[in-house]
Order: structure tokens, then C-alpha cells, then sequence
């Protein structure tokens, strides 16, 4: 990613994804998802989550998260999230367009994680409120979050086990997943379903893939008429071979561990170096591959002059400066990493 | 594509784009379509219509239809087009959700291709309801056909000139727009805007894409917010430049023209041969790469036992026999082509 | 009415509902159907249909018919009926809007009438077409129908069979089912749900309320969470007690039967009359309150200039002339039948 | 209202309109608003307003709300407004239905008053996130307040200039419009477009009405269509006659304002009394007909014994006690008002 920092989209495929893209390109093949690697993905997700799931492969996140939620919340259901979640924040209203205008309801969260004691609090109003209400439907979560922390499996099988009492379905936004995966050193049921999750948005693209995400049912039953909800929202791919192609590279053989374990350890040594740069200062703790750090504006428009990209964290300025925020990738180099400390400290020097 | 005639996206993508889209496979760029591929997409898509255009890369041709009609037909608008449609009959209902609930209103046309005279009644009908009824505020018409006929300019342009006399808008779907330009031996920008089309959704997954099609619009004003309306149908990739590749390079060197022609030809070889066949009936001109034939049932089962691959068409039965539709494609060989025929003969032989 | 055919909505308020409304008008009551007038409804409702209903009070038709389909098609679904019916024609595409997009299937019917032979068609391309179609969800009659016709409860109850056995919801539009049970002289449970009906808009505005109609749930487990989707399209009253009064009137001492075998009684007179008037041809059977008859051009032109209301109706002439259609209510007095067909005679006469 | 303070629609309707009601119920005359009370409503509403309206009646104040802001937000649109507008928490999503899902963007505001500096910092994150983030389209604010405050002049006009500025439409839900134009002492167009109104959903229900709300646009140009919105939304009554005429009376011989002045009058003695008992916390500024107070449990409780309704304001819990919320209505007697002080006295006393 040379220093690009600016998110772990920018990056191209990695060899393996590439490859089997390259591999399917092969003779003629049945259609809308009739073909073997299709099925061979159906397979192999199953095997990674250590229990039958229904996937569906797509190509964006946003198509990701909206079609899993329209598929757990009515139009008149409440969907309680992060209220900077990346789907009521990032997704020009996408989850209200495919669930045809249910609620996203914000919960405030200092680190990105919500707790049970808020979903209560929360609960219980549209307990008093009645028909007057949406109807509470879904809880969604991010892992890792939207300021790269990621839940505890405590923490979230907390929050799995109020949505089980209250009826609610649990989404994940996984977009970065396989970071998070990585971050808690656990199995990926032990991620997602055991600790209560109904339905996971298993990202790829950023972590490796040209274009691939798919919607992953713990309990296939979960799914019935998904594909239609997919289909009429024009994410079945006829030549669906490329997209499950990608999805099986991506599960298979670790890629998708290793690319995330790489992005996290760039991540941290990133971290490291700021913590001991002078004037910068981490706003949260750094479990997967996204820093957020305050810098003050000279040191930032500095390191804008030198060509390095990364967001200036949009109306986010305090004392100490700006908040930017920086991404790793399967594609960081230690040298990136080390040459953008450098230049922190040196914009910031006095 | 084998003797695999079951659909033109059946088959992989063609050398120059699945060429291009490894190329593109380098380097940190940035995303959402800020990368130099799609800039040139915009260029080259100008150059090819003659008149700058606005072009917006999607991954499916439902995608491409629904977001095309949902920019010009409001909520409690009406979209008049061929009763059998594309967009009707096999999108599962994805214009009426984007659109946000406007209704399809289907005119008989035996061989797809809807008049002036026909809208006009349809028109009067609302006019006479007023409020009670959808408000009139799109055409659509698909070309090449769906029973592989093509619109003269001289036929389109009478359905653009009734378009604009009436105020509404019109949209064509071109999910086999090149089939139907070759046929025509004209430019696209006569095959278009010159004949009053508003907005093209312009196919090149059938035609050696992997997953590329395109919205396009004639008049760049009529495109406003359209990025938003991508954005929040989960159809705005973040390695955009994936797509704009595939379409770069699908509107370079004549990889379009070339592909369809070929594909054009193989259909016209494989009419010939059937219309000289006992017991076949072709049933339309066959101006593009599909072919509607009648056969004896007991052909049919014979060809199916052959390991031919086609489609039964779903409920059209004669007195002659089974209506069966061959798609060919840029892949399909002429031997193909004569095994095929020869087949047919062989099982409706005496 | 007067000498207005012109719709039975023209109408005032009868006797008994508008004294209703002035007796609802005392005292602070719960809002939001908390009252004990809303309480009886759903009492009395359960008493004519002879079983546990849910009724659901509405001030509108296309309100009642909408939100009943929504309750019963997803926004993928689709809803099969006559392809002139209230729902598809004179809406404003209101049932798309309240569904979320579900889809329509208009069936041909000279009389307004779709049979299960139809219905099984259809339903066989949904199945041969899968993901690509809308789900078969919900079929949907009026009665009597929309052109003054009513089905037998034999031909509802071959609908109805149908339904169960496909899994699909048989949702009946009564704006006039007064009138059809009156010409059926049944119960009303035979009209409905022993015949197959899952749910009914019971119109009573065109005949003697002010604004009400209702949606009725013949199983109440039918309609869970309609509450919700009844508020948040704006039709939840807060002082429902004002409708409720309405309907609970209509369905009690038969004002509903009365005002209706009146209507019925007063169309059949005029059709009497129409049938023995020269050069006027009645163009169905005459089940209810409504008349459909072609005039020649010029006694239309003769009775418009003697002030008489009525509809042309939208593109219909043949070379009998005219047709229009002549709408009896519980007002209409039996001398403006009289003048009604002197007239005609008089402006057809040679 | 007796001892009824749990809201404002618990009450009938005052005599004016009822007997314009009764008034209406003669005679046949033209349907869906082509009668004469509703050309008469049009005139009167622009004399009021000093300007030609578009007034479009419906029954429920939902309703005016969500068919306003579907006019004026697109499904993509962002429209802003306090965190708990009635909008947001009581309607049960029904402005994200009708809008086909645009956001609501909820801002805090104590006591209900959304400042032009708070948008300015929400509209910089729009600015800031393009086409990521839903489109600013429209600011909406309720009159009085949901807290019973209402905005001064200035206040509305600074927000006015905002929306203007950037291009949004301000949408006021006057649903207590009345009362607080009685608190501004000034004319129905200094209270709204002339402070930069656009679209104004003006409420009569809780003011004497049966179910009489109006949806007035102060440009008429900025209604286009807005009929087709309100009949698909099954808001267009048959018998219009009933709406207008409640409507024309409302706004005729000062019955709006004589009745909202009166139930000002009553909050004000009411609020005056619980300023200056024992433990009681007026919790707002009292300027219309809704009072917030926190009293301590059992004071609430001993006045819930005693028959007295209100409501426990949902999760309102301080030190101080419970919050409750009492409304006052037209109805509202003076004896009623003291019963209920000197009964808080009474359960409050040591």
C-alpha cells in the first residue's frame, strides 16, 4: 500500500485472490450461482463456522448489511446500533432503502461498543411507547468497530444474550472480521454464533478481495426468500463464479487470517511509534488494523505535503489537534509504518 | 461456449477484459471510483456516443435497469414497456423497489417491440383517470429484444419522439445493446440519444464482461444525485476501478462490436440451419443472438439427452411443439453451431 | 342522489351513522381506539361474522385494501387479481407503496372475475422462473366486482381452495360487499372466510357512512403487528371513537343490508328499464349497484345536457357507442330511475 | 375534558365543528375534494395566511407529517430536526415509509428548540462524507414543541435563513400550531412563511376537530404532485366534504384561536398553581398547553388514585421524582385546573 493509509480499500487483490479469479475464467459454467465453486463455498464456509450456513456472496459491504437487516427487520422494526456505526453513518441510508424504512436507533459509545444495560435502557422506552414505536427487531454491532476496538467474546455473547431474551435478532458488520478474528485469537464460531450472532457480514475486499462480502445465516431457516431479497435488489451476479471464486480463495488456506494478521501487526507497530511521538496523541485502543490519533494541524498538514494519505477524521478536532485516522493492510510495509513515525516526528518537532 | 446455448452468460469473460482487470491489479488507488480507469471510463464512454455522457459503472444488469428507472419515474409514476419485459418478468420485482412502489405497465407485442400507437391508448387511460392513476413518466424499451428482434432508429424514434411530446423520459435497456448495434450498422449515438433515448443500461457481461454494465445517461444534467442513489443500492464498489476496466476495455478496440458480431453471426448460422429443419419453426427474425425455435417435443428431449443446454421457454407450447430459446455468444463455435443443427435433425427425423 | 349516477361516494352520510357520529361526540375518552365504542366494534364484528375477527378501522378504501396486502405480501411478493381491479387501476399504485414494491399480476376477465384456471397458470411460470419471478403471495377478488358482477360463493370457494392449497393469501376488496351479499343472500361468514377469505376490506363510505371502512382478520393471528403498519401510514386515528361509531352503526339493526338491498333493488330497475330501451345494450349482469351500458354518442350527449351524473367510461366505445357506467346508493329514489330511463329513451329515440 | 389531562385528542369535538359537520351531510355533490366546502377551505386558508396556499386535508396528523416531508425529502434525504420531534418517536416510522426511507437526524435540544449553529455543524458532516452520507434535504420543526416551548420569530427565522441558505425546505408540525401562534400574539404568516416556512403540517384535531389535519404549502409550485403522494397513501377521502368542512369551520370566526387561547389559558393557571406547590418542578417554560412537571412518586401515585389522567413521561426518573406531562385542551375547565393543584397539594404535603 505503499503510504497509503487511507483505507484498506485502495489496495488491489492479493496473489491468491487474483489467481483463483484468474482460474475461473474457464469454459462455460451454469449461471446465478448454479456452479461448483458456488457450491464448493457453501462447503467450505460451513467448515469454517463448524456448522451448516447459508452464504451469499455480494459484492459491497453496504449490500452486505442492508440486505441481512432487511431480512431480520420489517419495515416498522427498530434496528439498534452504534450511533456512528457505519450503517447509519456511511451508507447514504441504504439499511432504511432495502428494509424498506426501518429505524436505525444510535446508541452513543465512547470506544464504538454497545452494552446490554444500554440496549435496555433503550428497550424499555419502546416498551412504554407502544404502536406509537417501531418495533424492536435487530441489534447490529461492528467487529472489529468503526474505531478499530473489537468486542470481547464476553462482551458481545452479553449483548447476543439480551437479543435471545428479547426476541431480537443479532447482525454483525464484519467488514473487517477477519481482523477482529485475529485480534481475539479465537474460532470463528466461538466470533459469531456461539456468542449469539444470527447473521455475520463477512467482509473481504478490504482485506484482500477484488470486490467480495457475503451475508453469512447461522441457521439457514434464518434465510428463506434471501435470495429473492437479493436478486431484486440487483446482487445476483449471472456470472457468479467470479464472486464465489474470490469468497472460497478468501476462506481457504488461511488467506484470510494471514492478510489480517499482517494488517493488525503493521497496525500496532503504528501505534507503537505514535504513542512515544510528541503532540500525538491515540484516541482508542488499537485491536485491528485502524488508528485514530490526534495530531496537531501543522504536523497534519505536513504530513500532507509529504504524500502521505489518510483521512482527516471528519469534525473531529480538539485541543490537541486534529483526529486522522490511518489503515493498514495486508499490503503495509514495515518501512511505510517506520517512514510515516519518522515524519510525525518530524512535522511535530519543535 | 461448448454447445452450451443456454445463455450468453453462461461463458467467462473474453481475453481483453479478463487482460484488463489483471492489469488493473496494482498499486493503491483511490476508491469509490477516484482512480484513473474510471476517469478514462468517462472519457472514452463520451467519445463512443459522440456527446458527453455520464457513465456510472454497476455489476448487474438489474442493478443497471432499476437504478436507470428510479431516476426518472417517481414513487407513483408508470413505466410503460413490453408486457414481457425484462424488467417484469425476470428481475423479481426490482424496478418496483427501487423505484420506491412504480408501476410496470406491460403492452402486448408479439415480437417485443412496442408502437407509439399502443402508448398513446395507455396514455389517454391515464390522462382520463387523473389523480387515481400512476402518473406517466417513463418508457422503456429493450433492444435487442427479448425475443432477439431489434427496433429500427426509425421505429425507436418514433416511441422518443412520442416520449418527448408527452414529457416522459426513455430509457433503454441494452443488456444486448452491442447485439442490436451490429445489427444496425449504425453509430451508438443514432442508435440512442439521436433517436430520443434518455438513459442506456449498457450490457457487457453477456458479451466477455465478468461483471460489468453500465447506467448512461445523454444528458448529464438528468443525472443528478444518481451517485447517491448507487451509493445507498449497495452498488458503488470501493475497488471501483475493478469495474471500470472491464468497461474500458470492453469500449476499446471493438471488443464490444467484434464480440457481438460474432455472436450475431453464430445466431444467424444456427437460424438458417433450423429453418431449413423438419419439423422447426423459428418463430421471430432472429436480428441479434437469440433464437426462438418450435420443436417436436420428442427433438427436444433428444437434444436434452444429447447434452445440449438450452431453455425450455416457460409455458409456450403449440400445436407444432415446444418453444425453446438458443442463446449464442462470442464463444461459440461454428462446429457448435452444426452439431447442433445436425441434432436437431437427427431427432426429428421420421 | 338525485339524478346522480355518478359514483355511490357522492353521497352524504345516512341516518342512522350520522347520528352515531353526533352521539360519539361526549365526554374525554381514551384515544387511539382505547374508547368503549372501538371496544364494542370489535365485538359486534366477531358477532356477524360468527367468529373471533380483528377489525381494524381505516377512513379510506385504497387504505384498507393497501394495508391488508401488505400484511400479507412481501415486498417480493406477488399478488395476483383481475388486471382492471380497483387495486391496479385506480390506486395510484397505493398497494406497491404500502407493500414495499410487491407486484401486481393482472389475469384478463371479461367480467371482472379471475377462475383458479387462470390463477395456476400463472402460478406455473412463478414456479418455472424462481428466484427471477416474485413469490406467489396473495390473491386478491373483488366482490362484487368492478363491474357490478359477484362471484357465487361456489367460484369464490375454487379461489379460495386454490389459495390454501398453493399457500397463498385470498384477500377479498368489499367496497361494496354489502351489495354482494345482499345478491347473495348468505351469511356473512359464507362470503368470507368459509369460502376461503383471509382477510376483507369491508367498505361501509358508499354505503351511508361518512369515512369509514375496515380491514377484518378472520384469523387474529393473521394480523400481528398490523397495529404498526396501520400507525405509521398515518390511519391510526386518535379519536378513533368517530369511526368507530360509523361501522359500529353499519353492522348493527342491518343498517348495512338495508342500505344496500336498496342500491341493489334500485340498479335492477334501472337496468329493467335500459334493457327495453332502444339502441342501449347492458353490458353485464347486473349483480349489484352498478350498470354498465353502451348508449349511442348522442343520448350520452343528451342526458349529460339534461344534467344527469354519470361516467363515461375511460376508453371504452364500440359500434353500439359509448359505455358508461350508472352507480345506485342507498339515496337513490326510484323516480329518478323512472327519469332516468325517459331520458335515454328520450335522447335515443330516432 | 373533566379531570382528563392525559392529552388533548381525548376530547370530542367542540360545537362549531360538529355542526359543520352536520352541515355537510346533505345532498349529493361531488367526490374526492370537487365540492364546494373544499374550494371554499382553499380560499379561506389563503386569506388567513396572506398569500395563495395549497391546503391538502387529511385525518391524522401522521399523515400531514410524513406526505409533507415525502414532498420535500428524497428517499436519499436527510432531514433534521430535534432528537425527540414527535416525527422521530411517535410515528412509528411512518416518515421513513413515506419518504420511501430518508433519515430523520435527530439533534438534542432541552427544552425542543434546534438551533441554526447546531445544523450548521450537522450539515458540515454531510458536506464532509458527499455521497456516503444521505443528502441535506430538509429541516423540520415542531410549533409549539414537543415540550410545550415554542420558537420566537426570530428563532424560526434564523432557521429559515439557514434552510434557505443551503438549499433545504423547512417543514413545520404545527399539530399545536394554534396554540402557539395565540402565544406569539402575531398572524398565522408572521408565524410561518414569512419566517422562512415552506410547508406547514397544520394541526385542528387536538384544537376541536374530529380528524382534521391540512397539509399547507406556501408556494403552490412545491405541491406539484402532491395529490398522486396523498391518494397512493389512501389519504384522499371519496367524501371530502366531511374533511373541508371541519377544516373551514376551524378556521373561521376565531374557532382555532378562541379554543387554543383557552387551553393556554389553563396550562398557564395550572403551571402558575404547581410553580408554588411543595415539591413540584415545572420543568419547561409554559408556553402553550402542555406542562412538564416532576413531582415525587407518591404524589403521582396519589393522583392516579384519585382518577386524575396524564402520563408518566417515559423514563423520565430524577431526583426529584417523576415527570408527568398534562395537557389542556378547549374543554379544559377552571375547576378541573384547581382540583388537580389542590389534589397535588394534598398527596405532595409532608
Amino acid at each position: 500500500m505503499g503510504s497509503n493509509f487511507g483505507s484498506d480499500n485502495v489496495t488491489p487483490a492479493c496473489d491468491a485472490i487474483i489467481q483463483a479469479v484468474n482460474a475461473a475464467n474457464a469454459g462455460t459454467v451454469a449461471s446465478y450461482g448454479g456452479d461448483d465453486l458456488t457450491a464448493r463455498l457453501q462447503s467450505r464456509a460451513s467448515e469454517v463456522f463448524e456448522r451448516e450456513v447459508a452464504i451469499y456472496p455480494v459484492a459491497t459491504g453496504t449490500a452486505a448489511n442492508s440486505l441481512a437487516l432487511s431480512q431480520i427487520a420489517a419495515p416498522f422494526g427498530a434496528i439498534y446500533c452504534y450511533e456512528a456505526a457505519h450503517i447509519v453513518t456511511d451508507e447514504c441510508g441504504a439499511p432504511e432503502f432495502f428494509t424498506g424504512g426501518a429505524k436505525l436507533i444510535g446508541l452513543p459509545a465512547p470506544d464504538g461498543k454497545i452494552s446490554p444495560s444500554q440496549l435496555s435502557h433503550a428497550l424499555s422506552l419502546a416498551d412504554e411507547m407502544g404502536v406509537h414505536h417501531v418495533k424492536p427487531a435487530a441489534i447490529s454491532v461492528t467487529q472489529a468497530t468503526e474505531w478499530g476496538t473489537v468486542y470481547t467474546n464476553e462482551e458481545l455473547a452479553a449483548v447476543g444474550a439480551l437479543a435471545k431474551e428479547r426476541g431480537l435478532r443479532l447482525h454483525m458488520d464484519g467488514a473487517r472480521f477477519a481482523n477482529a478474528l485475529v485480534h481475539l485469537q479465537c474460532s470463528p464460531a466461538a466470533a459469531t454464533w456461539r456468542s449469539g450472532v444470527d447473521v455475520l457480514s463477512l467482509g473481504a475486499t478490504k482485506n484482500g478481495a477484488l470486490c467480495a462480502e457475503a451475508v453469512v445465516f447461522f441457521e439457514p431457516e434464518l434465510a428463506a426468500d434471501f435470495e429473492r431479497r437479493r436478486k431484486r435488489a440487483g446482487h445476483l451476479w449471472s456470472k457468479m463464479r467470479f464472486l464465489s471464486a474470490q469468497l472460497l480463495a478468501y476462506l481457504s488456506d488461511d488467506v484470510w487470517l494471514d492478510n489480517a494478521r499482517h494488517a493488525n501487526t503493521m497496525a500496532e507497530a503504528l501505534a507503537q511509534g505514535l504513542r512515544t511521538t510528541p503532540g500525538a496523541r491515540v484516541l482508542h485502543p488499537v485491536h485491528a488494523n485502524e488508528i485514530f490519533v490526534e495530531l496537531p494541524e501543522k504536523t497534519v498538514v505536513g504530513l500532507e505535503s509529504a504524500a502521505f494519505k489518510f483521512y482527516r477524521w471528519p469534525l473531529h478536532r480538539s485541543d490537541h489537534g486534529i483526529a486522522i485516522r490511518l489503515v493498514t493492510s495486508y499490503m503495509t510495509q514495515r518501512q511505510d509504518v517506520e517512514a510515516f513515525i519518522a515524519a510525525a516526528r518530524h512535522w511535530g518537532g519543535v
